[in-house]
């Protein structure tokens, strides 16, 4: 169920780790003591944060027992920025608003001259 | 701190029927009333619902006390779907490899004719 999938999408990404483990990932997929490093955290809890997030679909790990390095899957994310799109018509008029309240200062400015 | 905004926006997010709300309050503005109609869950079980939505700062509701409408606020949202964009180029990538999968599938079907 799609509903179900958004739900645990934004609640995997509502944690600054794990959007900062995410965040990693972009350049390049990576093991989970590399991911670990820049953490002041142990293993366990950086394993804890991977696991919410391959349960969520967000990344995925290798087969290889050995190697298993973690990706970025991209379908989730997908489903929730086409989620969020159907509210940018919001924030362009949010910016529209801005833009002609500035117009029309600048008017006014001009009109009345600078004293 | 953004972080601390993006991880309470994702939360929020995180949940079907404040996201239920938030389709709603796409077609204008709407009172409590009106927001708790499609539901089978009590008044203070909405308001619980809106209170999140308010103090993740992704709904206002207007100050006459008699009268508060809800609407969207779109500042929060932006930030969100900011954030996913920058995951853009997988979920493209994704696509560009099922399109060249699905284009050598034609070649191979073409080139061995359907039997």
């Amino acid at each position: 169920m799609t509903a179900d999938n958004l739900s645990t999408t934004f609640a995997a990404l509502a944690d600054p780790t794990r959007r900062a483990i995410l965040a990693r990932l972009r350049s390049g997929e990576a093991m989970v003591l590399e991911l670990a490093e820049p953490f002041d955290m142990s293993l366990p809890a950086i394993s804890k944060h991977l696991k919410v997030l391959e349960r969520a679909g967000l990344i995925s790990r290798g087969r290889d027992a050995q190697r298993r390095p973690c990706r970025i899957e991209a379908a989730r994310l997908k489903e929730a920025t086409d989620w969020l799109e159907r509210y940018r018509r919001y924030w362009e008029e949010s910016f529209d608003r801005l833009d002609s309240y500035l117009h029309t200062m600048k008017k006014k400015e001009k009109k009345h001259g600078r004293k």
